[in-house]
């Protein structure tokens, strides 16, 4: 019984039938009729004119669409807990070819207005300190809690307000709108450029950046090549995508994963580390604790000494999520 | 009728079939059960340990090798026409950071000891000029021509003598190794790296990095995370490479090709620039003609001003052969 | 009455000397006679084979020391507060192609064996992580304190258990030693590399990078070169810093700065943010305080919103420090 | 009797006289009095306003001015033998961060419109290429040959046309100005910027970044100090341009240097590979006639197996000149 991540998953039959159906002779790299599909149908979604560009993993979304808003000698601010400083093994570095992370606090690895300024404010107007270019906000955060409307909103405003550009590294967008019931387009206004996650949802292997600055984009389509992402059989994943979208497929797995994770959250109220508004569920739980629930099946990561991360995914099984929510209980 | 590339064609169904099969929850990046057994494959396949990573695309490939050789401050010594200097969009100096190009010529695209130490020879061993660390060569070549065993263990010999390490850019190795009928260890003999192509040949994404020289895939390890390559369901690509290399599937694919190849060959023998050793064919035809093989249905690139590239595919249609090579000799 | 700064502070006329002296026909870069003298010379001052390289900043010798210790995806640990981290322009982020810098924290800006712990203890030794290569300290430190031998030595001891490499910016290296009263071998023992700077004691422009592991200073060699900094008249840096190691000019104007710093410090004893170790002193002061300070004409830069920092210089005016003294104390 | 290079000549006395002269206290790096008459000056002198930063050689200052015109993903015009490419130890490849040195042909080391077109007609418009975003020339050229007013005009209209940037690496530029006897705007027309070359003709450690197209200066004021460039005690660098500006001092030493040249020419003009009009001279000399002259005291490098190259200085001594000049008429 599966809780270590979301990761891995299993991939979801529409994806597989649309990579099937895919396998006609077409032209190569992006210019294939399928990829050709993705600026309408995210343009469809939002609600507004964007284009789409599709990459192999959520590490090359994130820093070839910031690497087009910085230049090397600027930063970018994010949370000191946010995946692009904790876990992409330095890939921010290497696609912004040295430019730096400026790291801020806040609750539940989200960003607030005040925590940027707290960072930006001091960096003195000359030379000797690296300048920012960018925000970076991860939505669903890393502790799995959502920014609302209005909280993307005023970060946009301080972003636009002091000249940065807005990125938002939505690994994990599908479970924050799902949460919030709200649009696409009100999950992330003010953003310039999107990472939208499929990998962890029920895709294989393909994510799409999606810019609302659509002038981001080329510099992107020349650094995709340059990074040796661009598929020469892209059709595949130019049709993972949409399948994804179609009949917001994305959404209901979204959905899914969120409902596992909630029932679990329900079981584990005077546990939580954070609040469960995604598919991250953070507990205490002593160690024998741990060893209890290992006992019984269940597989999760540790969250250091007194803590556990569980991650639920699009097809949760539902007796597992049942099992383990009693097995919670119990403790 | 297809001849524009091999690198759209379709995926083979013992690809799919080893994909959909791995479609069962498993660990994720390079952890899971497949992933693991890469190094066995391939130590079995050319008779020696050697260490086996996937990644995407042949660029990643060539480029994360070549970067496991190569320091910033240094050079690598490829073919003025290989894929490294005119196709990969600048991709080695991303991934070397700067480091050098080192152009040679060569017929056919091949280099040769004395075009290698024409390059090389010449540089002041100062700090002025840009210093050598490997050399890379194409298996089969840009023009499609292989180096035969004795050609490759002679620049092997050289690069040893000056201490540049040697990578072999395979992404047509299947070709190469269909053609002269030898082992596939007699054809990267003295190879540190290899970067051994399956997606032009029947997979969907994936290649495989093959060290001969182990203790450069450590570094590579870093470096392919820290490109964004680390993909999350990798057993997806490991098992298209393990099914091309069950029952030799990835040979049998490039003798399909490379006969198709031959066939049309046969045809055009007194208008070939290149001898045909892989599935590649270059020829001498006049604008007129190439328009009257359009017009006939046939799809290919122009190769200059009077001359055509046409590419056969694992899967090449006998018939659509057959009519091209016929149409070649009516002209 | 300047206490802004070391950094921009009169020559010292045995420099002058000196370079005029080298207007002599030699050869170019570092193959002059002059240049050629700088190992025997660091190696007599350090009782140790040493090799030792010219740059004209500390940035540049800070970076290029750290780039020979550290890949591009690797990591060095330094304080918060470390001129490389917060004054260099994020030179480090390029001279190390976006390897990462990983900050601890510690008083005074000094490092210490469990800060150091704490930062690369949580990093799990996996791909997903930047693993980190060396350590970098400041001596004295960015708020004017020293790291005693024992201090030094208990940081290489962890650095060599770990496997990272020590360097050392000793930016005001002549200030620690001449507080310390040890021998320069002393204040660094277990350092691999140390920026040994001139240019706020009484040099033009040039610093020297002294390599105790020598090893490294070929690659740096070529970096130096690479990076702009091999200069075609290297000969007049290196006659300005054997003109500061002769006779221990560095040292008597190390302690010529210290004792002016002494004397403020005396002044200032209950207002003392840090201990004044070297040359600097950083105090609080009110508002009023700082504006009546300037009133009398002493110039020096704020330090939050209720503080100061004053720097002394090899050439302290001593009525000037007179004055100050005397006006902090009647404040 | 040194021919050997003008790289590590004497340092002018004006030039010293300067420094001295700036050695009072004033602001760090370049916010000094004298720092921030550059602009002033140099915009005299061309006639237009301009904006001028001081670095220490010739390598930075070429490679700092095209990473303003070049992304990452972009290439640079620029011929084979070009010092960018040959003698500056990668730098290119450092500073623009992995950007592509684009090689064309042409006599003398020059380049022409044609010989542009050449190398950037072919590159197809797409991603997989490395496209063009600059073009750089030097005047005068590596072999001692100077681009006329229409020739760099030409130039730079087909730069315009292609949207490439033009830069000229103007280490020689004195003598290229003195040989054509035009005024310095006129031997830079449509350049968006120049490196003034002082060190070779009578300087110590400082060349100027001249920007004609003022945008480029604010990127490169960031890059100057992340590159470690940014020198504390600037205003000697500044003064020594601005010693060499005054009353055209910089026209003077190259004209000495040029009608040294022109006396050897003269003596050996039958043996010129290049017109020699500026100061450097290559000759044809056999193996025994190199041994011949350097047994009578002259000094300089071998050119190829049957050549030699001659380089005259500022403060060249007449009757080395002479010597020389009757020695090779001797042969």
């Amino acid at each position: 019984m599966q809780f270590l991540s979301d990761n891995a998953a299993a991939v979801h039959p529409a994806v597989w039938s649309a990579m099937l159906a895919a396998d006609a002779p077409d032209s190569p790299y992006d210019t294939d009729a399928i990829s050709r599909e993705l600026d309408a149908a995210f343009s469809a979604l939002f609600g507004r004119e964007c284009t789409a560009l599709w990459v192999a993993t959520g590490t090359a979304a994130n820093c070839l669409a910031l690497a087009a808003m910085v230049p090397p000698h600027g930063g970018v601010v994010c949370h000191r807990e946010a995946h692009i400083e904790v876990d992409e093994g330095g890939a921010p570095g290497f696609y912004l070819h040295g430019a730096k992370l400026m790291l801020a606090e806040g609750a539940s690895a989200k960003l607030t207005p005040d925590a940027i300024a707290g960072v930006i404010d001091p960096i003195r107007d000359d030379v000797h300190q690296v300048q920012p270019h960018a925000v970076s906000i991860t939505q669903a955060s890393e502790y799995g809690c959502v920014y609302r409307p209005a909280e993307v909103a005023a970060i946009a405003d301080l972003a636009k307000a002091r000249g940065l550009k807005l990125h938002m590294d939505g690994a994990r967008f599908a479970n924050a709108v799902a949460h919030m019931g709200c649009t696409p387009a009100e999950a992330c206004q003010g953003v310039a450029a999107l990472s939208f996650g499929f990998v962890k949802n029920g895709g294989l292997g393909a994510e799409a950046i999606v810019f609302f600055d659509r002038s981001l984009a080329d510099v992107v389509r020349y650094r995709r090549k340059r990074a040796g992402h661009l598929q020469s059989k892209g059709r595949f994943l130019a049709a993972q995508i949409l399948a994804m979208l179609r009949d917001d497929l994305w959404l209901q797995n979204g959905r899914a994963a969120n409902a596992a994770a909630a029932e679990i959250a329900a079981a584990a109220s005077e546990r939580l580390l954070h609040a469960v508004e995604a598919n991250e569920i953070f507990l205490t739980v002593s160690t024998q604790e741990r060893a209890a629930l290992r006992a019984q099946g269940f597989s999760f990561y540790d969250w250091g000494a007194q803590g556990a991360r569980l991650v639920t995914s699009w097809n949760a099984d539902a007796s597992h999520v049942d099992a383990l929510a009693r097995a919670i209980r119990a403790l």
